[in-house]
């Protein structure tokens, strides 16, 4: 299959993320339906033009139609829905997702599929702290990163379809990693800095701080506005990765903590210079 | 003395936030004077507008003809300074300062100050990861806020002076607290996010994650691009109050480690949403 314009893209879980693929495709002028549970989000959705068709119903028709499927649902609902609902999928389908952990969904859902249906899984790197199809906003993709996560079972031709939906939908950078490669970076970069950010907020509670902070402590705590159910199955699903970045971080962190206890300023100063040596890479442009 | 725009300001030590308090108050039309360093800083400013006048030598005319003289240098040099050429200063000028930290600095200052000269101190939680009179921005004022540190050797007509300067300069808010409120706060709000960001810059060696992060990554680490002269400082001249909230921070982190690893997703949800709750103050309108 090609991403051509002909082609019919069903979204499940019409959430922000799932909201701003549908917007993305419908703009760049494919067709595009949805499958969601909640119906006041079918009914924005289509008042909005942000989908061409859409229903709460696990509907036959609507997902026979469909040449690609992305699925933007938890992990845990993810793999239930493709137990109870494989059957409807149009022979050829490939399928997609947007889920933020790989280990324990790509294989489980790979080794369950038909024969005849391809899973490529993706992980699009851009969020917001708002949730809901309301909040659904494109331009999120612009300057953020999405990786591709094949298994040894995926085609070189879905694998390439997938990079062109993450080049499509306006990314600034698509990469491939595997589902190890994966969960350990996201473990890193993504779940380790929730884990900062919640207990950095919990660990105080002197009133009225925000009438003295500056703009330091709002960019660290930006992400401590968070969705606790998804989070939590985000957290749990990839718990041996996380308490590993975790690890290190507190060893980091102990290093510090003792070179300033122990007056240590050139040591204190190493740890600043590698740190601003290494976040220059870092920087959008 | 009133903030009126005849009286004469000297800034000493052009640097980011010496520079752009010199832009805001030339703006505002007042006469601005410099001492600082390095020639090339005085030279920028001049040809750009900056300040009316300035020097890199300690000139006893210019000191003598200041009305309100503005420090921003580092604590142990602000010191020195004032103990050097406090006999140069105006009789009834009053002295500030832009200090990060203030149990080091301002009781010392104080006492050793002349009888006809007030020191009042003053904290603006503004700043930018770059460093020079170049990179100066009185743009950064704007929503910031702004605290006086007064103590009991202070008139009310400083600390109405020293507020009026925080307006003027255009924070969104000017506030009050004690040497010690001040130390504890910014231990919490500004050193430990330097201690967190550092330390999670540091913890990982993996080559090109940035091919990969997303911007909950970036906002965390933005103040990684650390000046190490500056903050080994800061650090070390409010350890007590510091090594206190890092304390607090890694209990935090903990409880969280020990939810994760115990399976515990309602504590690790009760976490979330008491941080969700917490977070929401903080945003800027």
């Amino acid at each position: 299959m090609k991403l051509i314009k002909k082609i019919n893209i069903l979204i499940v879980g019409l959430g922000l993320l799932g909201g701003s693929y549908a917007k993305a495709l419908k703009k760049l002028g494919f067709y595009v339906t949805a499958i969601t549970k909640d119906a006041d989000s079918i009914d924005f959705a289509l008042e909005k033009g942000i989908i061409d068709k859409g229903t709460t119903k696990i509907d036959p028709e609507i997902i026979g139609e469909a040449d690609l499927v992305i699925f933007a649902l938890y992990p845990h609902i993810f793999i239930e829905w493709i137990k109870k609902n494989q059957q409807y999928f149009k022979a050829s389908a490939v399928i997609t997702d947007v889920t933020g952990v790989k280990g324990c969904i790509v294989r489980e859902i790979q080794d369950i599929l038909r024969e005849d249906v391809e899973f490529i899984s993706a992980h699009p790197m851009a969020g917001k702290e708002v949730s809901g199809v309301e909040n659904s906003d494109e331009t999120i993709f612009k300057g953020a990163n999405y990786i591709v996560v094949p298994t040894e079972k995926n085609t070189t031709e879905a694998i390439e379809l997938c990079c062109n939906i993450g080049e499509l939908l306006g990314f600034k950078q698509v990469a491939i990693l595997s589902v190890e490669e994966h969960d350990e970076m996201i473990a890193f970069l993504s779940q380790l800095t929730h884990c900062i950010a919640v207990s950095l907020m919990c660990c105080n509670n002197t009133p009225e701080l925000e009438k003295y902070t500056g703009d330091s402590f709002r960019d660290l705590t930006r992400i401590a506005r968070i969705n606790d159910e998804m989070w939590s199955e985000l957290f749990l699903s990839n718990k041996d990765c996380l308490l590993n970045e975790m690890d290190k971080f507190k060893a980091s962190f102990d290093e510090l903590y003792n070179k300033i206890k122990a007056d240590d300023r050139e040591g204190m100063r190493e740890m600043m210079r590698l740190s601003t040596q290494r976040r220059k890479l870092f920087d959008k442009n």
